[in-house]
């Protein structure tokens, strides 16, 4: 039955579209599906019509934020490329993404986060299939010897700290100055290049360097 | 007049705490001179006797905030120490006071950084002072041989975006299960390994690896 699909569809977009203006302008902490029912004209039980709850309403925003998202991930996951511009082009296609985003409209981009914030087991979902694709791109990058000594999920978590400008939209927002593709590439560079499993003495006894 | 002086601060410190116990219930965002008049049981006009507005409670309660954390710093700076080994206590001395201070009272610290976001330029001067103070360290590495390449505004920039989730209390908040001081040696040893310039082509022609 195509025909009734459509309907619903037709009308969950306008309503998605009625929810973005109600969050963009009062946030979405306070947000309900009165609200919603008010904005839209429709009787509270023709919304639910179209969405059961808050928390579908908020499953549906936070699939249609991540679809473009994932799709970039898993086009480059499969896309022959060395390991090393793989792992800068995970992070550099997505920060495009999000910057657009941010700078078109920051009002809908924070309250975006702030449904995220709300509804944290709607997100973990994409959060735990992008570290997945992470993984499987830093283990490209073992294979061609880098993180020498250190065991693939030690790699995840210490990556993951070392990019959180680049990745956490939360922390975008602030940093959206220093967040640049030429910063980026130079962060990428040095884990590359720097994080391997060392000994304790290291600190201790740093490897000789030239003073200039 | 020593005397005076001292009811001032007396009283200064019993209004501090009351405001830190309306904040730390209701949140920063729309806490007023007036809600804490009333919570102390004082007159607004002497609510005023001890601070001229609401910024200025902001001030000292900022200036509180940060008195130990740059009393840590300072204390470092000064003390002879091999750059590698302070530029990781820069960072993992103060973790240890906010990770306390967190989960000592984690609406209260949750509230505090309502507040700084609130008086930003309350903040400022101290947060422009930590940079000058890390910019200080990471030139005593460069003089020792690290960041070849590298003008130290560009280090420190870097430095930055690497180490958020062990400096920047907002995000420490959420990312606490991954910002432990093993992670920040790794982190800080890192950064010392492999933050250099390099040519364009490094990206597309990466360094010999020997695969494992």
């Amino acid at each position: 039955m195509p025909r009734p699909e459509t309907d619903i569809e037709a009308g969950r977009e306008k309503l998605i579209h009625m929810a973005e203006t109600i969050i963009r302008e009062r946030g979405a902490i306070s947000f309900t599906i009165t609200d919603l029912a008010a904005e839209a004209g429709m009787s509270q039980s023709n919304v639910y019509r179209f969405f059961e709850n808050k928390d579908q309403l908020a499953e549906v925003m936070a699939g249609r934020w991540f679809a473009e998202l994932i799709a970039i991930i898993e086009d480059l996951v499969e896309t022959e490329m060395p390991a090393e511009q793989k792992l800068y082009e995970f992070f550099a296609r997505r920060l495009v993404i999000k910057r657009a985003r941010f700078e078109e409209d920051p009002d809908l981009f924070r309250s975006y986060m702030e449904l995220g914030d709300q509804h944290f087991e709607v997100i973990r979902g994409y959060v735990d299939l992008t570290d997945h694709y992470m993984a499987s791109i830093l283990a490209e990058a073992m294979e061609a010897g880098y993180f020498e000594g250190l065991e693939l999920d030690a790699v995840v978590s210490l990556v993951n700290t070392m990019v959180q400008p680049f990745c956490n939209p939360n922390l975008m927002m602030n940093m959206m100055h220093l967040a640049d593709e030429g910063r980026l590439r130079q962060v990428i560079d040095t884990i590359l290049t720097g994080l391997k499993a060392r000994d304790h003495s290291v600190s201790e006894k740093p490897a000789l360097h030239i003073a200039h």
